[in-house]
Parts: structure tokens; sequence; C-alpha cells
């Protein structure tokens, strides 16, 4: 079994002859190298040092991990190889805190495995490849309706990257990016998203892989851009939005939309079901990850007596009030509201 | 004559032995290298390819490349020479396009030159010195005034560079939080200021040097620290503002301006009145420079077929309702409007 086809040149993971392909992101776009790894702990490396980023690709990469765990620990002796698995879990779980679709993943491949009985290996790999698969068709779904919600309009400003890269395939924002652009032509802008350049190295990356022109422009641009009148819609995905539609993604996703705000710009976040933590009343109870000040601050000062910091949060969170519609595979919310993002989960399983 | 002192250890310009010594700002933070210029075209390429930077920084190299100028070709034969001198002029004018102290400058060294008589070299390597002199001592007296407005206020955020190294020395925006930090401690926040870093190349040195502490940030991430309440004030500099007090200065200060009104934090302009330029009636009439998309565009679309571009303009316009005090040596004006900035200039003469 392997991994299911998203009709474009850009996968993130790959699962074929038994063995979990991950796309080295860090490289791009320079080079296109895939490490092949066999452990979920190797996979856990590579989500916390960024090899694999994205919301939904990060949840994947550890559906595929928990398969790979089961395949390295299962015996047909004892049930002991199970406790190694959960061990591997734990491991995936501490790997990035922010986005929810990883706990999603590693819930879903629990319960999995919990049910399983005589040969978990192929179960476990049969369940990791309908994660994928459904949220490759979940990007396909949210692409067309975002696309239907923008109409005609011309100007689009994504920021980081959720597209083909940082999910199964296709992409969330991306996706609608290209469903949009399938329909007529836009113009499509990118931040370059500061300080790991998601948009710089990535999405025009994809973007040109798809043949969509794209401008770049530095994230502290945008709001010129704005006042120029050249942007209709912020178009972005999520790490992980609240019940009441608090949307944690990207540092810089609060400062376009207060900016949006500001001049009349629509705001759209596309993210699958999996990505809405209904567990959380709202988004100040989503944990931010701090990375290292050393990602931007100049070498000269990491090493020094502290008189100069880095503070370098990776993701902002933005109020629902400031986001015009949230679009998710189970359908779409507008101004979002606490009743409408709930009666998602009704519409939604897997 | 030599330049003045500055009571520093960071100067970006040093006149001395009648040559100009320019700080090679492009190397910094790890490498302190001065050229040394003898003739005023060498000081114009030395602006367009940003080795010295900041408005009045510009404005006083555009001075000393005149004096170098005058010393290459004068002689006491005839009157041709002056020729020679115009037309370097023309190249230092053709430098860079949206700071108007390069053009101030300019015309008091003409004016100067036109009234000079028996000993013209003496005369202009004296205008530009005083130039110099007075900058240095403008930019100590708007740190006083910026520091008694922002009184206990803790948290100040800064953009690009508007320090000693942007100017004669001590700085504009820099000179306020020089000044503030000498009467109390405070927290200091310096945006990154994507595509040049000078923020994070150039302020955060000039601040260490001083010993004077600051957490680096993304540019991204401004709105979310201002989301936390941990900033007062943002403290910028400028490189043209029009007679209604509207203010161009580095690409991301509108951003911050707006997402300052969301948040209910100060705007805080500090300029010398040479920057104001009187003959414009509101900033939409400032010429915006836009640089090479390579600034920041990966090089791997830099030479190719155009499906992807990058837009890289490098400053843009706050307008003058966005902005809480322009702070000048001859005076504040609060919630800037036209007579308030018109009548700076009477409190003006070089």
């Amino acid at each position: 079994m392997s991994s299911p086809p998203n009709k474009l040149n850009v996968h993130a993971l790959r699962w074929q002859d038994r063995q979990l392909s991950v796309l080295d992101q860090r490289l791009l776009p320079e080079q296109v190298h895939y490490d092949i790894f066999n452990t979920a702990p190797e996979v856990a490396e590579a989500i916390k040092t960024m090899r694999v980023r994205g919301a939904p690709a990060i949840g994947i990469a550890a559906a595929y991990a928990v398969a790979l765990s089961v395949q390295q620990h299962f015996t047909l002796d004892n049930t002991a190889w199970q406790q190694r698995v959960y061990a591997d879990m734990e491991i995936l779980a501490a790997s990035r805190p922010t986005a929810v679709n990883l706990f999603w993943a590693l819930a879903v491949m629990r319960e999995t495995l919990a049910v399983v009985s005589d040969s978990p290996v192929n179960a476990m790999i049969h369940k990791a490849v309908e994660i994928h698969q459904q949220d490759i068709a979940a990007n396909q779904k949210m692409g067309e309706m975002g696309a239907d919600i923008l109409g005609d309009a011309q100007g689009l400003l994504t920021h980081c990257n959720a597209g083909a890269l940082a999910t199964g395939g296709y992409g969330t924002a991306l996706g609608v990016i290209r469903s949009a652009q399938q329909r007529q032509k836009r113009a499509v802008y990118a931040g370059e998203t500061r300080p790991w350049l998601q948009g710089a190295r990535l999405t025009v990356w994809e973007l040109a892989a798809d043949n969509i022109p794209a401008t770049l422009i530095a994230d502290s641009a945008a709001a010129m851009l704005m006042q120029s009148g050249k942007i209709d819609w912020i178009i972005v995905g999520a790490d992980r939005i609240a019940a009441n539609g608090d949307v944690a993604n990207k540092i810089g996703t609060y400062s376009l939309a207060v900016l949006a705000k500001h001049h009349g710009v629509k705001v759209m976040v596309v993210a699958p079901v999996s990505t809405i933590d209904f567990t959380m009343d709202n988004g100040s109870q989503i944990e931010i990850e701090q990375r290292a000040a050393s990602e931007f601050l100049p070498d000269c000062y990491v090493q020094e007596d502290g008189l100069i910091n880095a503070w370098n949060p990776v993701f902002d969170v933005t109020p629902a009030e400031l986001i015009s519609v949230i679009v998710t595979e189970c359908g779409v919310v507008f101004n979002p509201f606490e009743q409408g993002v709930r009666e998602l989960r009704n519409e939604y399983s897997i």
C-alpha cells in the first residue's frame, strides 16, 4: 500500500515499500531531497527540526510514524510491543506543541490500535494511508468551496505555506488559490514569512511548480499593498482553531488580520476540521511555541551576555472577530461564532 | 578640520585628513570596516549601494562629497571647475530618491558655493562639518525632548535603524531611546526590518555598543507584542515628511502605525527639520524607491521567466492621522497638522 496520488509534482510525504519518505523542506527551493525513515523517533525528530512542517502534514507524518512503530515492534508472542508503540507516541506528541492535528492523528491511531486484532501492522498502515487520503480529498473540497466564496476577487495574499507541502497534498489556503486560479486569472501575493521564510522558500516554489504566477513581498510590505487597494482577500491556513473560532497560525497572521480590518480586506482561514480543538473555548488557551532566538538573531549575540536577545514566537492568535470566514471540508462558517464552529463537528467523522 | 565628536563608539561617517571615511554598514555586525573616499562619485556609489544609509547620514555624506568635489576640482586659474562640481552634485542627487535630506544638503552646499570667494575648499569643508555638527546637536536636543514626552513609558519598539549609524551621531529615534534610557530603565524592542535587516544588523549592534539591552523581533511579531500590552510607544525616524505631517519611512512603518492605532499604542516620529519637504502638500507626492527583487527573492527565481517576482518598495507613507507626535530639533507637533508642521520652518535656520 502506498500513499495516495495528489495530482501534483509536490509531495511532502510519500509512503512506499513500508517506509516513509519525507521531503526536507529546509533545503527548498535549492534542493529536492527526501529522507527515508523506518522508525517513529526519526519522524519525531523530522517534525521537531522542521524537515516537515504545516499542521496537516505533521498529523499525517505522525500517523505514518505510529504505523512504522507498530511495524517495528509488533510480535505475535505477547502484547508488550504495544508499550513500545505508546512510548513512541509520547515522543511524537512532544515534537511540537501548537498544531492540534498532531494530537488528533495520534488519537485516531491510538483508537485504531485499541481495536485491531489479527494483523495490526497492515491495519495501522491502512489507517495512516486513509488519513492521508482523506486529507487530500478534504483539501480539494475546501479548494472548491473557498473558490466559490472568492468569486471574481482579484488580489489574493497568503502567508507562510499552507500548501501541498503543508498537507497531504493540494493544500488548504493554497488549495483555495489553486482552485480559484483554475477558474480565472488572479494576482497572487505571498508574504516571505520570517524567520523561516516559508513564503519565499516553499509557497512560491510550489506555485511555480503548478505554473501559477506569484509576487513575493516582505511581510512588512503587506500593509502598503493593502493601502494601494490591490488585495481583496487574505487567505491562510491554521495550526489550531478554538471552539469560538479564534485561530492560531504562523506568526504574522494576526498582524495581517488587523491590517485587513483597517483596509476593508477580507480574511479567509482554510483548515480541515481536524485543526479545530473543540476542547478549547477560545484562543487564549492555545500554547504558543517559542523557538530559539538563534533562528534570526545574528550569531555574534547568541553566545553573548544576554544584552541582546530575540523574542521568537512561532504562532499568533487571531480573534474570531477579525476573520471573515473559516472554510473546512465539512462546511464554512462566516463571521465565526461558537455555535457555528461546534456544528462542524456533527458533520465530521473519520 | 575633522568631523565633530559624538560621544559614542559608533560613527557612520568620519572626516579626517581631508578625506571621508564611510563605515560599510552592509558588513555589520560581523565586521567594522571603513572605506576612504576622495571623490564625490565614490560617495554617490556608497549611498546607492547602501554602505551608508539613513536619511540624515545620506545628507551629511553628500555634503562632504561636495566638499571633496571642490577640493578635487578647484583651480585658481578660472571658474570652469565649478561646472565639474555641479556635475558631481547631479551624480549625488541621482543616488537615491526618497530621503529629502540628500537634496536639502546639496541645496545648502550649492548656496554656500555661490557666495564663497577666496578659499572655497576650506569654506566648503567648513560648511560640511557644520552640517554634521548641527545634526549631532539636533539629535541630542530631539533625544531630550522625545524623552520628556515618553515620561515613564516602559515598552519602546523601534523599526529599521534611526540611530547614530543613520545620522551624524546619537540618532533620531535611537537618540530618544538613548536619552530615555539614561533617565530610567526601559524595555527596548527592535524589529529586524526586512529585507536589509537594519534592525538586526545595525540597531541592536548600536544599542549593545551603548550598553542598552534590547530584544529583536521579526517584523510580523510586532502585532502580537502590542496585543500582549508590552509596547507603549513606536519610535521611528523619517526619510521625508510632507507639509501636512505624512511621513515616508522604511517599509513597515505604516504597518506598525496601523497596528498601533488598533492597540492604543502611540507613534513618535523623530527627525530633523531638514527631513521636512515643505514643497509637498502631502505624502502621496513622495517618490517611493523600488529596489531590486533580488534583495529577497531566492536566486533561482531571479534569472527566470518571470513567473515568480518580488515587489520591493523600500519605504511606505504613514498618514499624519496615525502619528501621535513629530519631534524635531525646532519643536514638537502633536497630532500633526499642516499649520503646526509649517511653523517649524520659522524656527529653523542653517
